[in-house]
């Protein structure tokens, strides 16, 4: 039996017990508070910050799990605020990127985010049109006229690191930051296998053909409510024939390019994703950096 | 660089050309009918079935993709109604799992099922209650009142067959024909990894720990819109907790055993999934059989 794979990735490792049958049970009830993609933190001098955790307000909120001192945690959404001295709003990519909070307490905030995020939009019935009640601690959204029960989404990506011969395939999207390139991604369409929405991808992005498809690793990616499936993948072509309408670049890279590029010292300033995104261990292994 | 999954599992393997940039196009279009889960089949003696193929109604339908002969393939809704001899309504599952479809055709049919059955239930905004109106030639539908846009669902579910020593643990839903065991399967929560949220079903439903997952395979399971995510992990302990809330029985199986299952030899009667469902192949893989 193989192990796991290498890395466990920001938003993963959570340090909550999240089984079902435990929502609404622990010793007492402490929650952690969001303002859209902010989160109150517990500044620390050292840059090493501590999540806020708050008694619970007894408005809306979702269960998270039982921490590891036996409390409930739940998550609840506020609004952007004044905080007491020593407490922050800062945004949960900056969070991850920044390495500023420990992993377990990131993969709470994953979890809550994408929850609340999926309550605020999702509050009528999709199947007749009423009002939906939360059920389940957070889990389930129930329609009372039709009896339709909704569950929260997670919407699986296929993120592709492409190589062939010694060339890394990476593209940039319309709304990346000047001069960062990353592995390219879409969401998994019903009707498709990981691997056949990788091709899919490839193939109606850049034109480049793709042969086979290996998984690497997996990460929660909150927004709002990713599974990125990392992928290594074999380009069998190379000519790039770019559709504009779903990305702005795609270039092949060789592995003295792409060392630049994590370096920050890249002759034009091209950048690639800082190591709390899945893509960076995708292109280091698709470019074969230890 | 390893190769692809060795199997490429029922209801994958589309042979249409899916790129988004081709929706609409086409040389002429031709639709594929099904009536719930049923789909209308031209029946050979031969037992190997034809999908059949309509002309458009030019009704509510979704494009599928192009075909090999470069008509665009489009699903529509049927209801159950008499058809003209040597044509009949047949199930996806029964198609699947006696073979009675090319692989390509399947594929086109899980598609067609998944998108279907989403519009079907998605008829109104869950942001604010207004009925929708698809767009994108099926893939997306749009409120005209909040502006929301909502994309079909696609289900990750993780699916483990677990060993310990040379043991496989297997359960079995409340939903099951009698006798059927398989591997232990559950939707994967938001903010989890795919690893993780194997970790917790498996501990949920039978209290056994498992440590190292690996990923084989995944397949689109159109029920309505599941992506099976097949893995195998590794048990470190023996002692099973039922969950009888959430299966009806798990239990740590032989190889021997899991080879009269297959040949549908075993004493008191148990079986195991047949080689369309994934989990036929993880359980192969699990118990080491060729």
């Amino acid at each position: 039996m193989e192990s796991d794979p290498p890395t466990v990735h920001a938003f993963a490792g959570s340090i909550l017990d999240r089984r079902a049958e435990l929502r609404g049970s622990g010793r007492k009830t402490r929650a952690v508070r969001l303002a859209g993609d902010k989160a109150v933190v517990e500044v620390r001098d050292s840059g090493k910050h501590q999540l806020a955790l708050f008694e619970a307000a007894g408005g809306m909120c979702v269960h998270l799990g039982i921490g590891p001192d036996g409390d409930a945690i739940v998550a609840e959404e506020t609004k952007p605020c004044e905080l007491p001295e020593g407490q922050a709003f800062i945004d949960l990519r900056s969070l991850a990127m920044q390495g500023l909070l420990a992993r377990g307490e990131l993969a709470m905030l994953a979890q809550a985010r994408s929850l609340l995020s999926w309550h605020a939009s999702h509050r009528f019935c999709a199947n007749c049109g009423e009002p939906t009640q939360m059920a389940e601690h957070g889990y389930r959204r129930d329609c009372g006229r039709c009896k339709a029960q909704h569950f929260p989404r997670t919407d699986p990506v296929a993120i592709v690191a492409v190589r062939r011969r010694s060339l890394c395939l990476l593209g940039r999207g319309h709304a990346f930051l000047p001069g960062m390139y990353s592995a390219l991604a879409g969401f998994i369409e019903p009707g498709e296998s990981i691997e056949e929405a990788a091709r899919r991808e490839l193939f109606e992005e850049t034109g480049v053909v793709v042969g086979s498809v290996r998984y690497h690793s997996s990460q929660p990616w909150p927004f709002p409510s990713s599974l990125m499936i990392g992928l290594l993948a074999e380009g069998l072509s190379d000519e790039i024939r770019l559709d504009a309408s779903e990305i702005a670049d795609a270039r092949w890279f060789t592995r003295a390019e792409i060392e630049l590029m994590f370096a920050e010292r890249h002759p034009q300033g091209l950048r690639l994703p800082k190591p709390a995104a899945i893509a960076h261990s995708l292109i280091r292994e698709a470019a074969g950096i230890e």
